[in-house]
């Protein structure tokens, strides 16, 4: 469980880099079944750390945590024509039980609508009985063929929000309220400035009316969709009988939606911020915030150096900073450099005999590389001057996301080739769309990719212009890009 | 998902009362799998309490989180004879994926001593690279035919710990840490007054060189065992071939432990804690520490009640205590007393017009029935007032369990005949055990119990005895009883 190389460049091989850093910053390693993964101590925190932040914010949104079985009846699956089209060719189905043949198989479940929409109908009777707001924390597992650490694997964890509610309104209410939680803490918090929008008909959620996701663009250009949010309509309240008396006494059929976020914002975060070196990661997210170098030869200078350590770092801890000393014997203190500058850490601190005779410290950035981020510092209010380092820090990676996001997005009317180009190149394409499947189609096959999104943020709102592919009239524009 | 009437008394029928709490305290649900349980929100939050009580504990002792694939190869289990023999008729199996008849079935995870044994394989060389400290949060599945909610469900959640050492002490001293970790957490958290203990031959873990446990008497005076912690010896390192290069150079085999704990403990302190009414919270643990029941007829009174009511939240919540406003519409402040008694919340907090003109509220507490368990105190200092009295009913709640415990523990010592009334009596019987398999099969059919554990804590260290069973020498006491 050590690293004793650099990774292979981002610039050189993207995709080598890639599993180079998943491997050697110990975020996940390959595990004896084909498609799935082990999380590492040091991916399992960056995990912890995403559900630690979504989980205050769908808390403050008035939800609660609960938790549904893994197994579902795989007759449910087939109450929903479109869930089942969508999800039949990719589950895990358990046939055999305590040693036995079950009567009717079990699936592992995919995503939870068909279970807790089961529930939903027992559960409400009245309009005072909603609207119904729960989460949960779950693995769920998809058959997929072609997978890769943290993006796409068989096994993943996520979080999966379900709500029940008496009108359209407030499940879309609802729906774009939780898009809105995703991106506040994909912006905020994972520095990630992630771009909202609608998912095209052809894209949707295999049952939703319809889907909106967040999209985020990664270091090769290539686009993630990090979270989505649906609403559902009634399609799974007609599907499982969720109904309730409204206030006039009348049966209704729920609305309901749902909201996921997986391990695959892990993968979104090493993609997004890394570097030639191996991982960047956003001080709000990182395991360990500062870590602490000592430097010394001789004894007597370890014990001078480690006292202003041992000093440095429980003045952090009691500002609830991360810190980690690496003490480890036997390395020397370049190598222990590079290794943490592959591990993402935000800021190195390093301190040598010089350091504590001077009562400063020398800080170097992990967002800046070399000199230029490096300083030295007084030891006095040293977490004071971490805590604003690190918000800094913070900013910056937001802002080197966005700008390089931005540096890469094309509007384009009309000029099919053009369009081809930019989405050909990497960069992602902003056109008039009229939604339809077959210009979805069209274009997937001339230039394999499809439609991302259509933005909440329309550039032009109440305009309308010609569709991309057929001509026709489109009224709103879409992001077209190549995608994992 | 309301309740409406209150629970069967326990002292009416100690199993209807444990299904009508789980039910009307909406703690957990049937699911449409045999054996499955839908966590309910209220529940889910005590699981919430007990993990991150837990996790700290953890994370203090050296140990870091990360997870590990649900599924393992079927061949994993067949590679420690005792293991696979131990679990294999409790399997649910995976044989189709993706449409197609897999090529070796996968397990889903009983437990992930195999899959984890694999992976460390993989990543210990060195002495160098031990002890290897990890913990997973994860579901597992035992194909269980007869399930209770909490107590012995199919699917459950659990933490599974699992550590690799360089030696049998080393190991044999993590073992023992953690297994003082779980009764820590039971005893001061959750105010149940575990007994520490070694399992029998017998009742040892499948693989396990010796299992430790923490055995919690319930209100029926039946066992429960809480928590696990194992000492897997090499067992586990010579089936996955986990080895090491010592510092001497020469191949050694590692010593494994594991040790768990689950959502069947939230279990235990319903039925350590509940009483005739229903649930008891110890103030840890409680979801809800303190729940404020606003008391008014008429719209003016209601204006400066409610004043007052959100006056005392604040208070409450700025100092940290979970507070909870019971604003319900159209329900009696009598019917919502009463609900709040059931659902165990601690502390009850009453404010009418007369509470506003003094200054004061009601407080009564749920450990005390009755006028006894109520005052009167001031407004002022409210958080104050009020932190200090949920210290002493956690205080007091681990009080009574410990002193019903104790009046239901006997010492008997060669009276085969006297032993098997105390235990069909429902007591808890210590008595000397030579800890034969063949004494411990004999206990089971004359008297339908088996022992939980030598205590650590042995009531006659150093003598011996004759085998409550056998009357041959035993060295050491252990407790009998009936257990879920």
């Amino acid at each position: 469980m050590s690293s004793n190389k650099g990774v292979t460049p981002r610039s050189e091989d993207y995709n080598r880099w890639y599993t180079d850093v998943v491997q050697k910053a110990e975020l996940a390693d390959y595990a004896p079944v084909r498609g799935c993964m082990i999380i590492l101590p040091y991916g399992y925190e960056l995990w912890e750390a995403v559900k630690s932040g979504l989980d205050r914010r769908f808390k403050e949104t008035g939800h609660r945590n609960a938790y549904f079985p893994l197994f579902i009846p795989e007759s449910f699956l087939k109450k929903e024509a479109e869930h089942v089209e969508g999800f039949s060719p990719e589950l895990a189905v358990v046939t055999i039980g305590g040693g036995k043949e079950l009567e009717e198989p079990l699936v592992v479940r995919p995503t939870s609508e068909t279970i807790i929409g089961w529930a939903y109908a027992k559960w409400i009777q009245s309009y005072r009985d909603l609207p119904v707001l729960i989460n949960q924390w779950a693995n769920v597992v998809r058959w997929e063929m072609r997978t890769k650490p943290f993006l796409r694997t068989m096994e993943f964890l996520w979080n999966e929000g379900h709500t029940a509610h008496a009108t359209y309104d407030e499940a879309e209410e609802e729906t774009l309220r939780m898009l809105d939680v995703y991106a506040d803490f994909a912006i905020n918090d994972a520095a990630i400035p992630v771009i909202k929008g609608r998912k095209s008909q052809s894209e949707k959620f295999a049952g939703a009316m319809h889907s909106y996701t967040i999209e985020a663009m990664m270091g090769d250009k290539r686009a993630l969709q990090s979270g989505t949010s649906h609403n559902l309509g009634q399609n799974f309240a007609r599907a499982f009988d969720i109904k309730f008396l409204d206030e006039d006494n009348e049966l209704q059929y729920c609305w309901t939606t749902s909201w996921g976020l997986s391990t695959r914002f892990v993968g979104a975060m090493i993609m997004v911020h890394g570097d030639d070196k191996g991982l960047r990661l956003p001080p709000k997210m990182a395991p360990y915030q500062v870590v602490i170098v000592p430097i010394f030869k001789r004894e007597d200078e370890k014990a001078r150096v480690m006292e202003t350590v041992q000093r440095m770092q429980a003045a952090l801890k009691d500002a609830g900073i991360r810190v980690h000393v690496d003490d480890r014997e036997g390395q020397t203190p370049g190598f222990k450099f590079n290794d943490w500058e592959m591990r993402g850490v935000p800021l190195r601190m390093e301190i040598g005999p010089k350091d504590v005779e001077k009562q400063s410290v020398a800080l170097a950035r992990r967002d800046i590389p070399g000199k230029a981020g490096k300083q030295f510092v007084p030891q006095t209010n040293i977490a004071e001057t971490v805590g604003s380092l690190l918000d800094e820090i913070q900013a910056n990676m937001l802002q080197q996301a966005t700008e390089f996001r931005d540096a890469n997005l094309f509007e384009v009317v009309g000029d099919y080739q053009k369009f081809g180009e930019i989405v050909k190149d990497g960069g992602w394409a902003l056109t008039w769309f009229c939604g339809d499947a077959a210009c979805e189609q069209k274009i997937k096959e001339d230039y394999q990719c499809v439609s991302r999104c259509f933005p909440l943020d329309q550039p032009h709102p109440g305009e309308h212009g010609p569709c991309i592919a057929c001509g026709g009239q489109a009224d709103e524009m879409a992001y077209f890009a190549r995608a994992y």
